[in-house]
């Protein structure tokens, strides 16, 4: 008996050297996307994977889809009451909640994913996003980022700002705003009419999101004038864990949450440019007659203003937003300086 | 006694639902830069936090700077050897021994960072560089990228082909080799003589990497040309893992030793953009004097040609150099184009 006892103990000795809390964490995740969805469905299951892999099972996530919860853009209720642990999301869905929300996502005319990157993880943001959703009981883990969108597809080319006043165009969000403040109609059709709608004119134009995401919805086939963006210059997706449950974490534990979202957040963003390199190759070569465009001039510097218009009116209603709304626009103005020379430079100089 | 056992039974039972090795695993890391260097520095140094603490303590790791081992360019033979557990360093310091190794870091007239992100996790990069190194008993993770390096500093303007003929330039690797086969004069002075060569004219120009590596060597003091980049669009960095030592460890650890290498690489990114954004405001502020240049078309017609023609050669010679050497230029070839509407039409259009 005493032999017996005399091993169990350093077996005991030699585990809790490097104990863990011996408990199993059943964490339930509610995502906004289907585990189908292109890129981003494959996000939430490798994290899945690595937090699983990573704690040697300590921690299990079940994944809820919207096709169970029934709730895509609910995922902030449903964390902040801790009806889930996790979730799956990207901020600026609960901008109707609490505009502040959307400077984590993307800003017309705002950063790209490499400067709001910078400023996310150095400049401020991450700290500034904190106090955003302190209030909510929710810790936030960027989940990475979709790219640069492109301005959409539209019938017929854009020539000057008369020319977007009455069109009737799908953009959601905060750039369906900008476009409405210079006269555009702002129209909400659920995504399986959007063709048809393009097709027949109920629409002049639809914003998706970038060749990846565009080509199976068809709208190269209808609108033949491909627009280069300024709404989305970046697109981020965001973790969100109930403050809580991520408290009583042990701390291996945490470093392990965070790690994780850390490594799909930067795969993310690999594979969406990974896919929009195959999928505008494909497309370009399939439909050659699709134009790419930018919008001229002065119809950029209309939306900027109508976009910085609606900003100054929101940042005079919250302290919070003005924070925010100073601290990304100063970054922005010397991040852009940086970009200028060296990577927008150099593909400017070399791929000619 | 009976109790006792009982309760030591149902406490070993407990942890070894989650079993671990038990073991502690300590790792020794050799490093090519110092603690002290500016982004690089930290890296390594969040790789020992982030292992550590995501192991609960089960892997220890101990970093040896370049002052103690005294090689900084010896990584690869440490590992390789198992004299080091772990190496942090640049492939294509590698060069000279294999030189399908810089295909991992950078090429003049190359992928910049997202597009080499791409191609690296999802393009088929990450198993041609396992096809390099596994001869080398070496498994290797992506560390991050410093980001689009500059031309350099010039202290006359570059007009043409034949303002490069003759001219003495501080530019090591391939970038080097390219601006000899154009009939530059290249030269090797130790960084800390650098300053006093450019100033007295030994040298006319000198590559180093962007406003926060360049700053502290004060090179803007005596020659006025910031010239944008050509010759690294992208510097990747790496962590290298003896295969033995990686094999054995059990499937948790070596979840948490790949992700931990993805926050770094992600972090170090980040932290290299921010930091040159800053160094580059500061820089342009007290400096306004420096001008910012970009070789005109046919100098970096000159210099394509020249990489083209060193990288044809070398790939005449090596299989795999050339399997290589393809697939990075047919992806790059697709991506530059969605590069090219997508972030950069943002930028041009964005910007004004």
């Amino acid at each position: 008996m005493r032999k017996i006892l005399a091993i169990l103990m350093a077996m005991l000795v030699s585990t809790f050297a490097f104990a863990n809390d011996g408990k199993k964490h059943k964490l339930k995740l509610a995502s906004t996307w289907e585990g189908t969805t292109p890129v981003l469905g494959d996000a939430v299951k490798n994290f899945k994977t690595y937090v699983e892999d990573m704690s040697g099972g300590r921690i299990e996530i079940r994944i809820d889809y919207p096709s169970k919860h029934k709730s895509s853009f609910g995922i902030l209720d449903f964390v902040k009451s801790g009806q889930y642990d996790l979730g799956y999301t990207a901020s600026y869905y609960y901008k109707g909640k609490d505009p502040k929300t959307m400077f984590f996502t993307a800003l017309p005319f705002g950063m790209t994913p490499a400067e709001l990157h910078a400023w996310y993880e150095f400049g401020g943001g991450k700290e500034l996003e904190a106090k955003v959703y302190d209030k909510h009981n929710i810790k936030v883990f960027s989940a990475g980022d979709t790219g640069t969108q492109m301005g959409g597809w539209f019938k017929k080319e854009i020539k000057s700002v008369d020319d977007l006043k009455g069109l009737k165009v799908r953009i959601p969000g905060f750039g369906g705003e900008v476009m409405a403040k210079i006269g555009s109609i702002i129209n909400t059709i659920p995504t399986g009419e959007l063709y048809m709608a393009l097709e027949m004119g109920t629409i002049d134009a639809v914003e998706w999101v970038s060749p990846a995401f565009d080509m199976g919805l068809g709208f190269h086939k209808v609108a033949k004038y491909y627009y280069t963006g300024w709404q989305e210059p970046s697109a981020q997706t965001q973790f969100f864990v109930n403050k809580k449950v991520y408290q009583k974490l042990p701390d291996d534990l945490k470093a392990i949450i965070e790690t994780a979202s850390s490594r799909v957040a930067s795969e993310l963003y690999a594979k969406a440019y990974f896919d929009n390199i195959n999928f505008w190759s494909k497309m370009k070569s399939e439909f050659p007659g699709i134009e790419i465009k930018s919008f001229p001039d002065d119809v950029m510097a209309a939306l900027k203003n109508a976009a910085n218009e609606i900003l100054d009116q929101e940042a005079a209603k919250d302290p919070l937003f003005k924070e925010i709304l100073d601290s990304q626009r100063s970054f922005l103005a010397k991040a852009r300086e940086w970009t200028k020379i060296s990577e927008f430079a150099y593909i400017q100089k070399a791929s000619k």
